[in-house]
């Protein structure tokens, strides 16, 4: 069978979901037996519903090279889910019009947890209607909340980012260190899963460097143990480094944030760091600064680990290898041995991985909550490892525009 | 004259304000003819008044290489400034009788306006009592701001940070493009002077990318004319990239900040990227995320400027010579040309500098106020280049975490 391969991006983009892309694209390439072009939708489902779709025939080895190390979704990407078929089937029979008049045979999806739902969603009716299509899933997020894998891409360059910088602030802090104490608040991303907070425990080298206190959404929030654990740190060293995932949640399971916020709707989910830092500032008088990483954490490719920049890449690849052998499911990457640490790429069914999320298991979390165990550190040390920087022009990493025309439609226009 | 030279760190810390301690403690090895030992004060001139200084002596080639490449301040920071002399001449009794005790006949002091004011106070000191010293500044600053100087060491570096992470956050952006529209809002450091938030225009390849809008201190800040300015950004690309300084003030001269914060008496001078960012979604209704870069932007020192490097050390070298040949006053740099860029050190008056402020001059400020000129992006351009990555073990930075001992007290205990 020799078919189109369609490729699409989906959920929160992350440092090197476009290495991902790069390995399918390089991937199908070698596999014109089967593949003929490797055609992209813009902004994911959403793109083929629209049928604005774009042929990546034109980019030279070139482009691929600088597209494997640009941060952003290239192809631009979107947060929709199908409809239940039953519920909309005009929407299916949309999408599977616009896959035959590209003559698209495969369809690989780069995201996250909905995702995959996504991709089930379509291999199934796919399956139903007898259409001729290998649905493959392509892990990305910067959560590592994906089942299935023992790690995402996307995690542990936003996990060096992050744990860089904890590094980094803690000397500043260190420095400054005045009377009667500083703080200084992190928060970062996590609505349920933690992962990325735990990682800034690898920027410690010992006791006294920071992180020194982790707040994790798997962890009941308690204001008072919090503020003793912070006034023992800083009677110990001066000042306190206290890194935020921005889901924390109180006992009651509410998420920390501003009161005002949540009244003005304000649609951020934030703020878990700002109350931290003003709790601390309140009770304890001590100074405390915050920081808020936000999208920088997810898109920091200046800093990326060459660990993530190779299974991002590989986890494209094998997803060609898969769709073009018939096999549909989720690529995931499994760990082959710690130390020296090795890894392979396996698959697994849509239904073990779809809208379901991965959190910090019990045997990660530190007794006293507030940090990580030497078993998250064994796991997660090299997913940072090693550097993998971007080529820099003018004092700047050189990132690729990619700038491909849509495809003449060939159906009337749709509005999903 | 021989005799020993003491070194101290003020204000807030930068990515590169251990490499002009480096640059001291490396050029005043040079003239043993001329300096005895090196000291260093822990926390600035308290730790003078306090006489608690370490001796750099035990520090090895393969130290200082690290040291150069260490962000915060690996001596100590403060922020203190001495009486006017005839106020508490106690202040200056003491501070003469640790230097006499030390036999201190050079002074460098590495720090922003506040510290060069510090320097003139002890250089006059010095002459009305006939004390044989020699004081130098040293000049650091992020918020490049120092009067004397074409630019200030730790600007450039926090500058290439900002720029990097603006190019990035905007391809994040631009891939997640939705109705009825997007806005991002990164706050950066800049109380009077918008010196960092006019760099991250160098992000801006063309037209079309971020940053689209930057609101300068210098700029009283419109709201109805931002809110029109990020609604036409929005219709001609989707998604708008707004750059604020922390420290825009209103047509009334009001720094802009949250009312509930001001009312906590919250320490931080920020919010302003906050405020903007809810009137955005208020007025627009688009979904706005915003970042607070805080102390990661002055202590990313694994993406440092390789100008800003050499500069941070020349200005430490530079600082030795003119003092061993008796010549005080406060270090700077000249702009000799701008392409190819080249710069040499120079010293200016204390009096020239102490206290005073150098904010964005009116040929940098774009006509509309939101954005810079061409010349700004001139001057600007050269103080980014250059990579100089700092070592990585294990994935991170391989930081210097200096651990000299306290040189044993030689007068009474004293608290400041």
């Amino acid at each position: 069978m020799t078919g189109n391969l369609l490729y699409a991006q989906s959920g929160g983009v992350t440092a090197v979901i476009n290495a991902s892309a790069a390995g399918v694209i390089v991937e199908a390439r070698k596999q014109p037996e089967r593949v003929g072009r490797v055609l992209a939708a813009r902004n994911g489902v959403l793109g083929v519903l629209r049928e604005t779709l774009v042929d990546t025939t034109a980019l030279s080895d070139a482009d691929l090279a600088r597209l494997r190390a640009t941060p952003g979704g290239a192809f631009g990407s979107c947060r929709f889910d199908l409809d239940p078929v039953e519920a909309n089937p005009a929407q299916y029979e949309r999408l599977f019009a616009v896959l035959a008049a590209h003559d698209v045979r495969y369809f690989l999806y780069n995201g996250g947890n909905g995702s995959m739902e996504t991709c089930r969603q379509i291999q199934t009716a796919a399956d139903d209607r007898g259409y001729p299509l290998t649905v493959v899933g392509v892990p990305k997020t910067v959560d590592n909340d994906i089942v299935g894998t023992d790690c995402c891409p996307g995690f542990g360059s936003a996990a060096k980012y992050l744990a860089t910088s904890t590094r980094e602030v803690g000397l500043d802090l260190a420095a400054m260190t005045t009377e009667p104490g500083r703080a200084f608040v992190l928060e970062v991303m996590g609505r349920n899963a933690g992962w990325l907070a735990a990682a800034c425990a690898l920027a410690a080298e010992d006791a006294h460097a920071a992180p020194h206190l982790i707040l994790l959404p798997e962890v009941a929030f308690d204001e008072a143990a919090l503020l003793a654990r912070v006034r023992d740190v800083v009677a110990r060293i001066g000042a306190c480094v206290i890194v935020v995932a921005e889901g924390i949640r109180g006992a009651d399971g509410q998420v920390l944030a501003l009161q005002e916020r949540n009244q003005k709707g304000y649609i951020q989910l934030g703020g878990a760091g700002e109350v931290v830092a003003e709790r601390i500032h309140a009770c304890l008088g001590y100074k405390v600064h915050y920081a808020l990483a936000d999208y920088l954490q997810r898109s920091a490719r200046h800093l990326a680990s060459k660990t993530d920049t190779a299974q991002a890449l590989a986890v494209g690849k094998a997803a060609v290898r898969r769709a073009v052998a018939g096999q549909c499911g989720v690529v995931g990457l499994a760990r082959v041995a710690d130390m020296p640490y090795r890894w392979r790429t396996q698959l697994s069914p849509f239904e073990a991985v779809a809208n379901l999320e991965r959190r910090l298991p019990a045997e990660f979390i530190a007794a006293d909550g507030f940090g990580v165990t030497e078993a998250f550190r064994r796991w997660c040390r090299p997913l940072i490892a090693g550097e993998d920087w971007p080529a820099f022009r003018d004092g700047l990493p050189d990132y690729l525009h990619l700038r491909l025309p849509l495809l003449p439609a060939r159906l009337p226009p749709h509005a999903p």
